[in-house]
């Protein structure tokens, strides 16, 4: 240790837990700061992750969190076969498995493909991954130098960002709107790429029920883009853990059913069945297969089998369909106590998305509104989002938010938007009282005095709530 | 699609099944080949991964795999524990968790690393992983920019190169013994690494009951590499899968143990308990563990709930020092059939290590032969080991291979090495017959009518046996 006097300050740090300042800020402080590889120097936590000791409180209702309804599982039934296979079973599912995946899993996973209209695929070209945002990684491991390009809608899911800033990739996001990811703006993007020499690998797309935006592509822009795809000679990563959770319609055709050689496809059983799985799978042309299981065996050696036997079992026993229809009644009843009292409450100017499947509807502030500095008051008036900064690569959307309704129960998604009306509604009022004031792009509102319930103010902090003190939220919490 | 006539080649391969080139040889067959990032050039499959479909034959005694003896666990007790965690707390176990990893897994891991002197960890300083592989890849992504060096025994464990080759970081492998790493070849590789300005990121070293080398770091040794570290201000990475693992002896003092700033700690329950669950972990001082845990979100948002349960309620309500004794019980017996049947079969000239704990016995041939080439009429006499390359990242190592005893019961045990001996003696027999004669390093050699089993040829091959029909074991098998 070059200054012992160092090491031991961290040591201490350790011994007093969870530290306010646990991630170094004084890079002096890490004896290791110089050492560490280029790819985690843009690395920060997420929005979401930022919210994780709030929304945990339970005074809080948390439109947050996209966490499915996994306590409508017949947990019993669940239980006793997953025991079952381990007592039955342990000599499989407590062993070392196929990197690829177990192959009964890999059969029951085309059959689930085929709800989508994908009824080529082949067990032989389907990868298990630990969830699916392992698969998506991988994918972008196997494709992505550093500099290269990855085009993606603008908002995109934020863990989709976070695994393409980890390879050093550039996002440029396409627009979307009500019919999803807009055609001839993907095609402009692809136009000024090229002109401009940027190697671009793919597309990635959440064709339905967006997270976040909650919109879906339409029949006719899935020709459009496959078209597009085609004349740029593009490869496409159809991501769709959303695609059997429509409220009252049919699944929508996959991208994937239109090309198998152009669509590398991303699936997910955290939301038909369970996210502690940790089971999602990605299918693949032969040759993109192959470096994917190379890829994975280097990250994981092999997936868990027990939670691969876990899915199958339960594809095999249980009423899966009927299970869908159990958790996609459940989720269009919040969704509809969602925009019910969002029509209901919200100020004029505030305009959302109406999602027919999936988990999240997609809110814009009125003019001059932002969501990310609004945060800290939402949280203190006991209700939290996550603001849309965190879903865009380039620091744009801050008049945006994404509401999750998959878990609060109804009465709670409509106490929850009615608080955060008041917020919004209060915001509008301090926005006109400072109207032509220079507030720094409001970086130090006061705290309402007016307000619904009274701002906490974090320990030792002023009368001004700011960045600064928002950036707590940000510390680790276990 | 450019060439509608490729793609309808490749499709026609995939129905096809398991074709025998899976993996293009002509890249022109892969519409992608061009696109795929630099990392992957190098990935190809491990020579463990080449053996699976052989292994996988009941008349082969496999002295292949590291598959631990999972059937010695009570897995009726395990399969009702894990079931009632389901029925009981699905609410948690089947949704998704901490990127981190369970608050309370964390704690007991700190008591399960306190057996090896490492008591001044706290849970915070954990991070849960997907198997102590997926601990390797993060902290290998966190510090490894491409052309960086990694310092590594030689022998080194075959997945920790294939996540070093991911990372296009290079290898420089440092001589073991009997006693472990030798500290003056690590100091000599240091040295040299400074002069030529080489970027030495870690040390990476398995310092109890080695895989592949069977040998364990000496407590001198232990002592002497930590002065090293410091001098040449090193940072190590500890991979104990196995330390708990000694037959008849207290378990070692860790690296870790000695300097908790400067080693960073893998562990894994995939020995001690099960693999099939894929829970390992890293222990890391908090700035960097900070950085695993972006990683590692960013890789798998979570590591699986169900699986991280199971093991806390396993180390909270099982006899698990008890199973760790039953284990290495077992463990010790098939070591000493391994190491009687060598001593008592093997042609001189024939040498290997005498492990005292683990899974793993190294074995040198006699002078000439190589373990690679023999590979195809060994599994034609029905026994499997694993060639010594593939534990180099420098392409040496033929003259050695790994021999697995955790399996096999012990009569299987001495039955394969006594099919192993003959093969060896064949070879030999060969050896001094063409002896002077130039067989283009073994390349060409022909099948011994004399040895025992006839060598079985594959379809279509001619009476010569050489790599180009032993790759037909790297074709991927699911």
């Amino acid at each position: 240790m070059p200054d012992p006097s160092v090491g031991t300050g961290q040591a201490g740090a350790h011994s007093a837990g969870a530290s306010p300042h646990v991630h170094p800020r004084h890079p002096r402080l890490d004896p290791l700061a110089d050492r560490y590889a280029a790819r985690t120097h843009g690395m920060k936590s997420s929005e979401i992750r930022a919210l994780f000791s709030v929304v945990s409180r339970p005074e809080v209702v948390s439109l947050a969190g996209g966490m499915p309804a996994v306590t409508a599982l017949p947990l019993d039934a669940v239980g006793s076969m997953i025991g079952d296979l381990v007592s039955g079973m342990g000599a499989q599912t407590l062993q070392y498995g196929s990197g690829q995946g177990d192959p009964r899993l890999r059969e029951r996973i085309c059959d689930v493909m085929a709800l989508e209209g994908i009824t080529d695929a082949s067990p032989s070209e389907v990868v298990v991954t630990v969830g699916s945002q392992q698969g998506l990684d991988l994918v972008t491991r196997v494709f992505c130098d550093p500099g290269d390009v990855i085009l993606a809608e603008g908002p995109s899911y934020v863990g989709a960002l976070g695994v393409f800033q980890a390879a050093q990739a550039r996002v440029r996001h396409v627009p979307m709107d009500d019919d999803g990811l807009v055609p001839e703006a993907l095609e402009q993007a692809l136009v000024e790429c090229r002109a401009r020499g940027d190697r671009v690998k793919f597309l990635y797309t959440v064709p339905n029920y967006h997270n976040p935006g909650g919109v879906t592509l339409s029949e006719p822009r899935r020709e459009q883009i496959m078209a597009i795809a085609e004349r740029f000679d593009l490869l496409i990563v159809e991501d769709n853990p959303y695609g059997l959770l429509g409220f009252d319609r049919e699944p929508m055709r996959a991208l994937r059913a239109r090309d198998d050689q152009r669509v590398i496809y991303l699936g997910s059983f955290s939301k038909t069945f369970s996210p502690g799985l940790r089971v999602g799978w990605v299918l693949a042309p032969l040759a993109v297969r192959e470096k994917l299981v190379l890829a994975t065996e280097a990250q994981v050696l092999c997936p868990p089998s027990l939670t691969q036997y876990a899915v199958a079992r339960y594809l095999d026993t249980q009423p899966w369909r009927e299970q869908i229809k159990i958790f996609t009644e459940l989720y269009r009843e919040r969704r509809d106590a969602t925009l019910e009292s969002l029509a209901a409450l919200m100020p004029p100017g505030t305009t959302w998305t109406r999602p027919d499947g999936g988990f999240y509807v997609w809110l814009k502030l009125p003019a001059g509104l932002d969501a990310k500095l609004m945060q800290p008051r939402a949280v203190a008036a006991h209700v939290a989002y996550v603001p849309g900064i965190g879903f865009y690569a380039d620091g744009s959307g801050r008049e945006y938010m994404r509401l999750s309704y998959c878990f609060p129960e109804p009465h709670r998604i409509r106490e929850g938007v009615r608080r955060l009306a008041r917020v919004i509604e209060a915001e509008l009022d301090l926005h006109s009282t400072f109207d032509g004031v220079d507030t720094g792009s409001f970086r130090a509102v006061p705290a309402s005095p007016s307000g619904p319930p009274r701002v906490v103010e974090p320990e030792g902090s002023g009368p001004f709530i700011g960045p600064a003190n928002s950036d707590r939220n940000e510390d680790r919490q276990p």
